[in-house]
């Protein structure tokens, strides 16, 4: 059996799957392609909202009852900036606003984002390796009927309420895949590919729009499994199946199917959509998706690499 | 009587008496010219530790215990980036990091320190205008027996240990006064202009070094006073004495005098230095300098405009 499982993610669904997969698997097994698109400037600084997830997330000190940012976290930086007029819509805490600094300092020095991700990994003890997609900009705009929307404009400062009509990724056809996850996926000893449940829309096409990504993903010596993040015909946290219905698509976990269906060799989805599996085309496996506790990020990437072990690899 | 009154200063000492002078004359009646000689990046923020300390101080919320930063201040963020490697010699707060950002990414904006340092002191309502001594960069370097320092490290990361031979005011022949310090020194309604107790070859020289600067002084239409930094042959806080020591200069509210002397027309000093008398050129006031209370800033405010009155404007 070959070892590398690579996992695409976007923030918190995905980092959840990623920490039951950095759990049982060996820690030089795991890598994971994390989007970029949601990365924004703010007060100066280069936030990598998915990229820092999945960094506080691996390493144990994330903040589980904010879903983002830091555990034991304060706000004093940001609340002086509100007492000093500066913007405050977007919430950064005092040891969060740590880790933006250094990589602002870094990719003003002219480190990439690559390798201060690399570093931040490193002095956090995480051992998978997190990259984010591309080491090139891109941007996810949002079309609504307020206009367009810069991602965490809409995301954030408009908490999801306009209705979305389409979703662009700037500058990804400029942007390349790094050159590390064009050999990783290109690698032979490929155990899977898996495309976590996160916003199919806001968190993985981003990735997936980076010129070639889609192709290394078809071309991998591993088998393609995607994880439903709609469950029960709802997004168990974000606004994926608000978008969907604004989009014009059914908010079910079969609509995530078809969007993948290109690319996968096998789908996850969840027990309470076993109405659809008479839909499913090709491989699935119909399970416990829901991750509330550690065991069940443990149980579930345990069944989703059992699964995906079962799947010749296309080539 | 006309009303204006010009104070140059550095850090603390010289806040101090700008806060006495704020106290007992009209709100727009002070303008206070900071040296920035001291300014640096740090974690890819502009600090500016004399404008700081004057906001802070005027707007009453410096630390005092300290002697710089923001009172009941916390260090979260600092902390966190010394757990991620980043440098922490340099001590920032979490409320003084929220000044440095909106600063940071005002300047990056292309707004000048001028314009941010003003949106600032509006922000946390202070009266007397604050001035930037120059929009151009001018860095205070220290030769010194371990080598060419920056101003910081010298300071702050070998805490004023090396033994100083010189100090350069890096920039100082490119940069020029702010047009508002020009309007002002040339104004035929000044009262008078006065030198701060601050060091003054590490804080007053670098505004004095500022291109014009000392002619402006020369040529107003107001008295210059200065206030000596040295008590009983030593510094109240800070290296003055052990620098003048090391430059070959007594350390003497007598030798603070004379190296100002080609640009006063009045010289205030300590009553423990009264022995200096007979050796001071022109008018004097021996009185007591030492700020510890506030009263003592406002008695000290009083005594040096009572005093710069008696004097006649050299033209």
């Amino acid at each position: 059996m070959s070892s590398q499982v690579v996992v695409l993610s976007g923030g918190i669904g995905g980092a959840k799957l990623a920490l039951g997969l950095s759990r049982v698997l060996e820690p030089d097994q795991l890598t994971v392609i994390v989007n970029t698109g949601d990365d924004f400037t703010h007060l100066g600084l280069r936030i990598c909202p998915d990229i820092d997830t999945t960094l506080y997330t691996l390493a144990g000190i994330s903040n589980t009852e904010l879903g983002w940012g830091r555990a034991n976290e304060s706000w004093n930086c940001l609340n002086a900036v509100e007492a000093l007029g500066g913007e405050n819509w977007f919430q950064l805490g005092d040891k969060d606003i740590a880790l933006h600094l250094l990589r602002t300092q870094a990719l003003a020095n002219g480190t990439s984002l690559a390798e201060i991700t690399d570093t931040l990994r490193q002095r956090l003890g995480i051992k998978a390796k997190i990259l984010p997609m591309s080491d090139q900009f891109v941007a996810t705009e949002v079309e609504t009927d307020e206009g367009l929307l810069a991602f965490q404009h809409y995301f954030v400062k408009r908490r999801c309420e306009p209705k979305v009509s389409a979703i662009r990724y700037n500058g990804a056809c400029g942007a390349y895949p790094l050159l590390e996850i064009q050999d990783l996926l290109s690698a032979q000893d490929l155990r899977a590919i898996i495309i976590a449940p996160s916003n199919p829309y806001l968190s993985i096409d981003p990735i997936l729009s980076v010129r070639g990504m889609k192709d290394l993903l078809r071309n991998a010596n591993a088998p393609v499994v995607a994880v439903s993040p709609i469950i029960g015909g709802d997004a168990v946290k974000g606004p994926t199946a608000k978008i969907m219905g604004e989009m014009g698509i059914e908010s079910s976990a079969h609509s995530v199917q078809v969007h993948y269906q290109s690319l996968i060799d096998g789908y996850v989805f969840d027990k309470k959509d076993a109405n659809i599996q008479s839909k499913i085309l090709g491989p699935s496996l119909c399970t416990n998706t829901l991750m509330k506790t550690l065991q069940d990020r443990d149980q579930l990437a345990r069944e989703v690499l059992e699964f995906a072990d079962t799947l010749a690899p296309t080539g």
